[in-house]
């Protein structure tokens, strides 16, 4: 047929019931398309895929439908493209909101072009002078969770001690700059030396550790935090989530947007020192930054100078190449990435 | 001496470390004093106890000094009255704020007559057509527990689903019955046919159970709340914590005022559903009502009027006595009280 392309898609093989996913997990698939929307077709847009964002949340939807799981997201289905979010081009539309060559960024599939039928979680990009990958990372989805968990959900004050987890990742990173720009003191932990240099001498974190050589969470985060936590921004869960708790101050706050040592294993770990919520009168909000998406331009005024001006920088690991996307994306689980994991699929 | 008068008095004689407090653990003792102040004393008032309230918080102050435990009052001494929550009159003052004949709640002695030197946290009676006894319970920290709680942290809206663990205890009961005053269903456990009988037929519940006969905690919740529990006023933690986890609704907030499973137990149950809070975007909200003392008087203007009109009623379990005091303490940990436990000191 006139005007069909081929379309590389990224597919799920088999459920990843429990246990790390594999690169196996996953297979290419090439499909056929046509670059122009049918005749009859409305509200729909058909995108190029120029960045896709690996996001731990994929995790929780590899497991199939026979588990009890509520991500918040459809679950992946076997030989459909797995979604996620993206930035892509609208290559044709019979959208009224969009128009050929528009930029947006949102909800898409996992392969070279997607057909978008009635977007619902989609923004059209209007500020190009920053790279269009930030939109997968500082300016998309990990920015909000940030900027959300952190201002609204911790309500940080000047001099407050703050702890996060999985700190050189697409969120962590950016929590830590938000909690220096708002005067506190900021420790972040990671797994391996490379990201704490990162943390330590480019992302301006007043300390960093590496988990993994630490036999005693509690013990080490007691050597950081001699006064205790005020505020943690929880992305790991289970025996962190323990040690961080005999750790909190009173009145701490606990912005929980993940606990990826959880998404993998098939026994939950046990929480024991729960009770410290209420001697400490802590606070636990576990949050999705799609709940708080209205809020996103007043998020982009905020941010988009902080960038412009240097005073916000943005750490991201690229792999080039569809092909090289579920690597990408098994490697988040494994903390191989080094900042926010994004995949280039096409040249802008 | 002259005007000296016995004192009798309930002190702790061995630390309860673990395992559930005994009559045994306590020992009445009789001391003398003065009813009058010693010339030269100042910011001190003398008081005559009437009433005294047994809290579940008191478990935590018999722990002794060697154990980390920070319950945010001063832990119990050996040889010394325990202390807690009271309704006291004043028989000598050279305080300027109280004179004799005056009434208070606050912290007071385990014992007849207690010198407060520079009272900090009592509160000067002004309404006595209600109960006396009632400063202790619904006018007091249980009140203003289950107002802050439900209210300010729960944030309820008509027509949401309500659960409540030590239902007809002190401070269950009222979030009951302020849970129905705000349009909600409210279910609610408790550990005897007793109790749950009170909450149906009397408090208002729309259903309530025996916890005791329930071998598997998640399923009866999802009996009684098949669409999911929205609110979640927690007295218990431990295992209940996580069969509420399991069916808490998306966004469903969870008020944490105690977790009394946990304070008689050397080693605390691992809670193992955590991994809910993010899935759902649960809060959970550990909380003190002393934190929103300030807000006491905009409480008792609310509460007041419901009392006298009928509209709230509190359940009391009198126990009079001071010698009879440790068995009703102790009695708070195996649920043998019926409502609000309180034991009676003097005549009014």
């Amino acid at each position: 047929m006139a005007g069909q392309v081929r379309n590389k898609q990224v597919m799920l093989k088999d459920f990843v019931v429990s246990g790390y996913p594999l690169e196996s997990d996953f297979v290419l698939h090439t499909d056929t398309l046509s670059l122009k929307l049918s005749e009859g077709s409305y509200n729909a847009i058909l995108v190029r895929n120029l960045y896709l964002s690996c996001d731990p949340l994929m995790r929780l939807l590899m497991v199939g439908a026979t588990v009890d799981s509520d991500p918040g997201f459809p679950l992946y289905k076997l030989h459909s493209p797995l979604n996620g979010f993206g930035v892509s081009e609208v290559v044709d539309s019979t959208h009224p909101s969009y128009k050929i060559g528009d930029l947006v960024w949102g909800l898409t599939g996992w392969e070279e072009y997607t057909l978008l039928q009635d977007p619902q979680a989609l923004f059209k990009i209007d500020h190009t002078d920053v790279p269009l990958s930030y939109y997968t990372g500082i300016l998309g989805m990990p920015g909000m969770t940030a900027y959300v968990g952190f201002f609204e959900k911790c309500m940080p004050k000047k001099g407050e001690y703050v702890y996060i987890s999985s700190a050189a990742g697409a969120v962590g990173q950016l929590v830590g700059q938000f909690a220096k720009l708002s005067g506190c003191y900021v420790v972040g932990s990671a797994g391996s030396k490379e990201k704490v240099d990162l943390l330590r001498n480019k992302l301006g974190f007043d300390e960093a550790f590496n988990y993994k050589e630490e036999p005693d969470l509690g013990a080490a985060l007691k050597r950081y935090f001699p006064e205790g936590i005020d505020i943690y921004f929880e992305n790991v869960g289970g025996k962190m989530l323990d040690a961080v708790l005999q750790n909190m101050r009173v009145h701490g706050r606990i912005a929980a947007c993940g606990m990826t040592s959880q998404y993998n294993v098939s026994q939950p770990d046990g929480v024991h020192g729960m009770v410290a919520v209420i001697f400490k009168r802590i606070r636990i909000e576990g949050f999705a930054a799609f709940d708080h998406i209205s809020g996103y331009d007043k998020f982009l005024e905020f941010i988009l100078p902080h960038i412009r001006e240097g005073k916000m920088i943005y750490v991201e690991d690229i792999a080039t190449g569809l092909e090289n996307g579920p690597a990408a994306l098994v490697g988040l689980f494994s903390g191989r990435n080094v900042g926010k994991q994004v995949v280039v699929v096409s040249p802008e």
